[in-house]
Order: structure tokens, then sequence, then C-alpha cells
């Protein structure tokens, strides 16, 4: 290949986020929220990529993958940013990232790219936070030239703590502007993680890859037939219909997998381009609290509030007047139907405590 | 006088309680609401002096006094615990206790015991906790002594810690069951508060009294003469009907003061009773959370609230699910407008945010 590159953006936006509940719902997810700024995270990642400034590729209106229950919402999110994505494709069920890609990726070759260019598919989790887009554009600058030979580029974010919450990529030779990617390593605890960030050599695993669209295709086949099968045949029997892709029952048949398993950890063609670009996956409560600008004190007020003798606090109210007072490391979220109030440290159990309240008897209010 | 004394409690519900925000309102003191048992505490208060065993003395049905806002709500709850009011007093506007103990005391000698018998006048607020019935049955037994003999006996409380959002009493000259009273001591720091407690000489100021009732008006008459005058003419005014005085508009040029510093702290036959039946005032969230039951960690639950990893927490949900996760020493209250959420510590300070509240901007939703 020669000249500018094609750039396809492929947005993932098929989780159904438990993590930030009461406000995040099964009919809600957390991408779909305004959490950090006026616009909800599938928002703004779909105006990120559309305001990027690659001097070395076009950017293709993105693709969209998501859920069947979220088509309306997503939709209509997408149009009041006046982003017209090439197609939005509706998931049955949701079955982890590997076989969202592939499908996307089908779709990407037989339609957007279909006469021979290699295109880069830019894979982009939909609920995630990336404050400094132009350390972002210039990853993926860097992450072009791997990518133009083939090979499968995962981003991995410079840690600036030792984070347990994350699993870690170990980076191998350098080339230049990437490196070889030497191991996937899983979540850690707290004093292999500080030695992690302090070797120099471990990266945080963010899920966000540029892959060449044919390369992901043949590695899929390789390493994950009967997903790609699956995939291919729920985008055969897929209902085509004003730029949305509803597929088929075939899709259910693909295992319920991440990306990173069926192809990342398997493959000998993965690069990895290092990102530091103020990048979270608002994994938690407490992960949102870190990237809200905050008053002196360390706290972030949200709607009806009032907060005193208190620091490091979040405390957002969604329909009521809510006080605080004298509370430290405290998340307070309100909603209609439901209130949290959580320790900063015990933020990531509130997934098992909505996983505690889907399990509640028939007939008892659900709220999750 | 000899024979059975006629005991006449006086129950003071002029409260208006904002120390327990967002549960109690304007509209809804604290003595409204049930908070402890299944009864309210003015409904816990009326039934204990309806219950009291006394041998040496008759207990009258009691004097109400509360406000002309709350005498539905008061006359439907002493209605629903089967309690029959000698009447009940409506004040047109709060004016502390001096001038309400006032107004009861001239009408039950007037209306309840005008044949020369000295009636026993048994103040109680209606807004505080008594666990212990048997010992202040017993407290009552050993005030009538000196009652009966003209004095104005004050029920102080045997501290159990060292307290300092209390006034003391310091004990006199012992006289049996009972003591004089030396002074009163405004509210100490902590290290004055424990050398209060190791002492043993002081005890709580709790607004119990047992007055005879001619004895009181004389003494009013002499140190709180105006006072006591416009109490006359108050009670004058009045518009009688059904058990209901409504005291007329004289009862506003009282002065709003308490007993203590109307009476008690100029008078020479003041006694002293001490008392250890398991008193609390209820005064802030957290004196609540004392005395309620609690399970082993020291939590208390109450409405559809969810409680993980935490200690010595009052969460209480009265409109919507409620959950709490990694907190210590925290009061959690819900209510259908408003959500506080205060360290235990702190508990003093919602009567400040409320006072912050009711002087927010016109228009503005007030909330208290």
């Amino acid at each position: 290949m020669s000249g500018a590159s094609l750039i396809v953006p492929i947005i993932l936006s098929g989780g159904s986020g438990t993590r930030l509940w009461p406000l995040s719902r099964e009919s809600t997810p957390k991408q779909l929220l305004r959490l950090v700024t006026g616009h909800t995270l599938l928002q703004d990642t779909a105006l990120r990529v559309a305001r990027l400034g690659i001097a070395a590729a076009d950017v293709a209106p993105p693709l969209v993958v998501c859920s069947a229950l979220h088509v309306e919402l997503v939709s209509a999110q997408l149009r009041a940013v006046e982003v017209a994505p090439a197609a939005i494709l509706l998931e049955p069920a949701g079955r982890n990232s590997a076989p969202a890609i592939a499908a996307a990726a089908l779709h990407c070759v037989r339609t957007i790219a279909p006469s021979g260019v290699e295109p880069l598919l830019l894979v982009l989790p939909s609920d995630h936070v990336l404050l400094d887009v132009p350390a972002f554009a210039s990853a993926l600058e860097a992450a072009l030239e791997p990518a133009k030979e083939g090979r499968l580029v995962t981003f991995g974010v410079v840690p600036d703590r030792a984070e347990t919450g994350y699993g870690y990529l170990r980076r191998g030779a350098e080339r230049g502007g990437w490196a070889g990617l030497d191991a996937f390593v899983e979540k850690p605890d707290r004093a292999t993680a500080q030695s992690y960030v302090d070797s120099g050599r471990y990266l945080w695993n963010s899920g966000m890859f540029l892959f060449p669209a044919h390369a992901l295709l043949r590695e899929l086949a390789e390493h994950a037939s009967a997903l790609s099968a699956a995939a291919e045949r729920a985008l055969e029997q897929a209902e085509v219909e004003n730029g949305f892709v509803r597929l088929g029952p075939a899709f259910l048949d693909c295992p319920s997998i991440s990306i990173d398993y069926a192809v990342m950890e398997k493959t000998r063609r993965a690069a990895l381009v290092p990102l530091a670009a103020g990048w979270s996956d608002v994994g938690s409560w407490a992960a949102l609290h870190d990237v809200l600008p905050k008053d002196r004190d360390g706290n972030v007020a949200a709607g009806d509030v009032m907060i005193e003798s208190s620091t490091n606090t979040y405390v957002a109210a969604h329909s009521r007047l809510v006080v605080a007072i004298g509370l430290h490391d405290v998340v307070i979220v309100e909603t209609d139907d439901a209130v949290l109030v959580v320790a900063r440290e015990h933020a990531e159990r509130v997934k098992q405590v909505v996983e505690a309240l889907r399990s509640r008897p028939p007939g008892s209010p659900r709220k999750v």
C-alpha cells in the first residue's frame, strides 16, 4: 500500500455497565450517560474520531456496534452531535469484544472498502475518557506504520500509579515508535503493580487497537475459527435498513470472549504503541471522580448539593437535594429510585452489590 | 397536705426540631416522628405517664402544650394511643419552655385542681427517650417529698460519658433521696466535662421537673413577672373548645426563655433528684443511633437498605433503596425530597445546615 491510509473507527458500545450503578442501568449503560462533559461518553468518543487531525490518513465515518436494546438512544445521541456513522451494527445480545469486532471488520471490508484497499480499523470502547486528544492523535500516527505493515496494534497506556484493577502489557523489543508485545499479564497485586510501574516495561491494557482489516480477519479465522464463522453467518443473516445492520441469530453462537483472548494473546503479529493521553476507563465511581475537575478540597458536586467540612468526595444529586457533612473519600450518587453511598476505596464493590440486587426474589423492586 | 398527691403531667410538644433534618421538618418536628419504637416520641411520652405506677400519688390525664400548627397531628397521635389529655394548649408561636409551663400551670390550678389541692406538675419534654421506665418511676417517687414541701424539683441525669453538648447541674447538700441545687453550668469543653463526670457531683440538665403548681406560679410572679402576667392574659384571651385551649395573642408578649433561666437559676427553693433511666434527648442523629438496637457491627438499618463492609452506621431509607458500602461512623437519612449523609462526629452541625437552607433565596426549594 502507498499514499494516505484509510482509518475506519469501530466504536464498541455494547457494555452493560453495572459499575456506575445507580446511574448506569441496563437501559442506560455508562457510555450513554453524561458523566464528564456536556456529552455522553459515546458522543465524546464519536466526536474525538470525527475531529482527529491525522496528516497521514483519511478517517472514515465510524462503524458503531451496540446492543439492539439501545439502538434508539445510540442513534439519537450520535444525531445530536451530528456524527453520521457508516453503519450501526446491532447485537442481539452482548458477546464481549471479539465477536463485535469480527462482525464490524467483515462489514467494513464488504461495504466500506471492498476494492482492495486495506482499511485500518481503529477499535475504541465507547465508555472511556481521553483527556488529551493531541497525544491520542500522536499515538495513532505512531501506530500507522506497524499497522500498514500488517501488524495488530494494541495501545498500552503509560501507567501513572500502581493500579491493581487493570491487566498489563509487557513491552518487547523497541522498533522506533512502537514495540513488540511480549506478554499479557493478569491484574497484579499492589506490590507487583508497583514493580511493573517502576520497571517502565509494563503498560495498561486499554482495549484500544489499530487493526489492518484483512490481517485481523485472517488471524480470527486462524485462532478463533468458530467465532469467525458464526460472525460471518450473523452478517449474512443480517437485516440491513437505513444504516442499521441487525445481526442475525448466528451471532449468539459466538463464544463470549475478548479480542485479547481470541487473537492478541495468540497472534505473532502483535505490536504495542504507548499512549499517555489522560486515559481512564471510568471503571468505578472513584475512577470517574479522578478525572473530574475538583474544588480545592478535592470535592466534586453535581446537582442540588451542599458539601460541608468534607474532602475528596464526589456528590451527585439527580432528583433531590443531597447534603454531605464531615465526609472524606466518599462517593454519593442519588437517583430517583436509589441512593449509593460508598467509600472510594470500596468503589469496585458496587458491581457485586448490583449483582446481589439482581438476584433479589421476583417481585422485589430491582432498580438495576 | 396529706394523703395521695395529684401529679399532673405537662407534656411540652412545642419544639420545632431541626436537628433531625431531613426527617424532622417544620410541619413534623422530632416529637411527632416514629424514631425509636412503633410510636412517636410524643406518644411514648404520653404512654409513659399514663402507665406510671406510683403508689404515693394519683396521676391525672396530661396537659399538652404544642404549636397551633401541629394541633391536628398532636391530637390524632394521642387519640391513636388512647390517651385523652385534660387539655391541649395551643401556642400561637413558640416562646421556649417558661411561657408554656406558666400557661399550663395557670390552666391547671384553675380547671383541674381548683379546690385548694396543690397539684404537682410533672413537666416532660415530648421529644426525649427514657428506656428504663421503672427507674423513672423511682426518681419520681423520690421527687415527691421535696415537691410536697414546696420545692421546685429538677431531674438531673446521671452522666455516663463526658458529654459536651449538655448543660450540667451541680449537686448541693444531700437530703436523702434528693439534693440541693448548687449551680447551673454551661456546656463544658471535653476536659471539663470529664472532670465533671469523674467528680460525681454533676448531672445533665434534662429539662424534666416536678413543680408544686402554686409554688411555681409564685416563683414565676417573683422572678419573671412580665412573663407571668402575659401568660395570664393569654389564658384569659384563650378560645376554649373541645379540650383545646387556643392561647391568645398576649402569649406573643412573653419573652422567649427557658424555665431554667426564668426561675430555676433564681429560686431559693430548687431541689435536685438524680435520674438514671436510659435518658436521651435524641438531640442529633448520632444520639438517636446511640439509643437504637444495633447489629453486631454497630449498624442500624431502617427501610429498604443494604449495608456492606460498614461499622457504626445509621441508614434510614424512607422512599428509596439506599446502599451503603465501606462506611464507618456515618449517618444516612433519605427522604422523598432530600438526602443527608453526615459523619457521626459532625451530627451536631445539621442544625446549622438547615439554617443555611432556610436562608436560601426566595424561589429556591426550601425542603426544611
